[in-house]
């Protein structure tokens, strides 16, 4: 007997039909002998409404009231789920955030967990209920409800199997888990088995969108086993099948990573490229350049200084695209003239492209493999930023799917491990 | 400076311009300076779709859940009438029934409120906050969500003026208050400036549907002064004219009850009659009669033995229309055998028609007046019922309109007092 979390996204509770076949997967769980927590998003299109609603009283709603409004999706959602699975004979259980206290701070709107009270679930699943529990939501030590931002539904799902030391959590989507890259870019792109959670780190910040990244760092920070699988197979397919499909995140670098050194391709089209020329090289210069662009609440990426020469540098970072402009105006307006900078340049049709595995770790080679693979498709290379287990390189936007097609190929992420 | 609780129901809350137009309302009391507390029903239709929803997953729903879910209808409910009272630059917060902890029975669609923590609330008030708290629901002593059932957010009202000890707790609705008897019916019938809260107790449960009768009963109980009024006038219409509106729910029967004998003519078509012919008249029969109804769950309105001619007589009762064949069918089969009865008679084309007002007690002739009258009109009377300041008959349903017209003008409730 296992503690098992489950996770259902708001496409996988589109529908009373859709709730029903959840239903009949946790139930076909919960008959094989396991403890089941459910947690789950509002039903697709739901929380838009809500919003919706919001934004026809008031054009900057209320934070506070906004999360009371929000979260009742999930509370509908869970308690026609709990209903379902009562229907089909097992006795059931729903609760709402507040209600199993996932304490959060009071940030609303987007509020972090810091702790969850598990001891009325598990008297529950000691009783051999199925704990439904909504996502996204928790409450303030005031007892104010919160929410958790947009996908917040994965780190509740983690967070749940943290504090009940769940042996799995199964994150069940509209994919059947976790490819090589997206697809869509390359049809040859291949589901992972495994990939290690710093990997899932990094593909998920640099916009592969399966998981939340806050969930995957949950994941990471109390070592929960987590499995991405889809919620639209048979839901009566057979256990054995289901526990192995879909992609796991794991901890265990050493047994998969023998061979694969790149584990996917990431790419990411909502950037832009701003570069500071001929400023002094100097220390303190890059808190001098970024400290207003921070003020400003606009998130830097990327970041690389040049060599200095005769003590002047050119500065480069990369930011949102959507904060692109707004990014130039406070150069050119509080630091170009401050810091006397020659010119302030921009480019916003890049993409950045990332090779991600942690095999890098350990074999030479990687890079410089990349940087020629680009040289002779004619790619030029913009910016590169490298981590432990990642290259990125910023290329000009055009040329993305043939790099992401190229790569793919000449690091054999088509080829079956 | 005065406290006063706010009632809305789904029809004021129905749109966000309503919406808009009840916060217009509510900051208009509010900056006369007074405490504002806002007790509010779901917006119209929104309670059927959550309904509709849970069908579409059960067709007997497990009730735990069906609270879950109904109470969302609430709860989205309030947070916008906060949004929106925010939006007019006062403060405001949003509260569900287990957040003031609104504690009640265990009774899933139907709970019963046992107490109210009203700590939270005086302490937002004190802090300049208009309190938003959602009607129809609360909470067990587990932290299970209930509601109260359907109108429900009258008797939130009235409890929390209660816990509160609320000056005056104004009940907003879609009528501008309580009448004579139906306008539809008798188009002279006159708006009541005061009703005791005996006579609104018989008329909401005699079928007048302005108010629901559990509301009325705790108000009587914990002596809450009660106005009915419309919602639907100017929102920034003067508020000494605003408080004058509607019809007060009082206390006090002295001040006004000098002239005004009869309050209202309350009317039902909902009724069914049966008599149980050549009874025993012994110690115990009502109970053997009634006892097998009880246990179906059929809840029984009048009840008239007759005087008993040689030890035997007829035993007649009415019930609600929906159940007459369930009852009928449980007296022929476990009834009418058992105490030997010569014949079991039922009709359900009946009508109660009922006077109400408390001068009854100190007048006499009443009674005999209404019978004069209908007899005058030729309308038979099938039974007869009263109370302390009530008087009602049964009669042939296609009479009702006409019993209705011709009491209302005998007693003179076209005339203003």
């Amino acid at each position: 007997m296992a503690l098992i979390v489950h996770k259902y996204g708001g496409t996988s509770m589109g529908s009373p039909e859709r709730i029903k076949n959840v239903a009949r997967r946790v139930a076909k769980w919960k008959s094989a002998g396991h403890q089941l927590v459910v947690v789950v998003s509002a039903m697709s299109g739901e929380t838009n409404r809500l919003l919706d609603l919001a934004k026809s009283i008031s054009s900057s709603p209320n934070p506070r009231e906004l999360d009371v409004i929000a979260s009742t999706g999930e509370q509908v959602a869970m308690g026609l789920l709990a209903m379902a699975i009562s229907e089909l004979g097992l006795k059931a259980r729903s609760y709402t955030g507040a209600q199993v206290r996932i304490l959060t701070d009071n940030a609303y709107n987007k509020a972090r967990i810091q702790s969850i009270d598990e001891s009325r679930i598990r008297s529950d699943l000691d009783e051999g209920m199925v704990v439904v529990v909504a996502g996204f939501q928790g409450v303030d030590e005031r007892g104010n409800i919160t929410t958790l931002g947009r996908g917040g539904s994965d780190t509740s799902a983690v967070a749940l199997a943290a504090a009940l030391k769940a042996d799995e959590c199964l994150i069940y989507t509209d994919v059947d888990g976790v490819y090589t890259t997206d697809p869509r870019v390359v049809p040859e792109a291949r589901r992972l088995h495994a990939v290690t959670f710093e990997e899932m780190l990094e593909m998920a910040s640099l916009g592969s969108k399966v998981l939340q990244i806050r969930s995957v760092e949950f994941a990471g920070k109390y070592k929960v086993p987590l499995r991405v699988l889809s919620s639209l197979t048979d839901p009566l397919m057979s256990l054995e099948e289901e526990a192995k499909s879909g992609t796991l995140i794991t901890f265990e670098e050493d047994s998969k990573m023998e061979q694969a050194i790149i584990s996917g391709i990431a790419f990411n089209r909502d950037e832009a490229k701003i570069t500071v020329m001929g400023v002094p090289d100097r220390p303190g210069i890059a808190y001098t350049i970024l400290g207003p662009i921070g003020d400003a609440n606009i998130d830097v990426d990327m970041i690389i200084q040049n060599a200095s020469v005769d003590g002047m540098t050119d500065f480069s970072f990369t930011v949102h695209r959507n904060e692109y402009q707004q990014a130039l105006d406070v150069l050119n307006n509080q630091v170009k003239a401050h810091i006397k900078a020659t010119d302030i340049r921009g480019d916003n049709r890049i993409c950045k492209v990332s090779l991600v595995g942690v095999g890098m770790r350990t074999h030479a080679g990687i890079a410089s493999k990349m940087f020629r693979t680009l040289s002779e498709e004619g790619i030029n290379i913009l910016m590169i930023s490298t981590s432990e287990i990642k290259i990125s390189v910023v290329i000009d936007e055009k040329y993305m799917e043939l790099a992401v097609r190229t790569l793919h190929k000449a690091f054999d992420l088509d080829q079956p491990v």
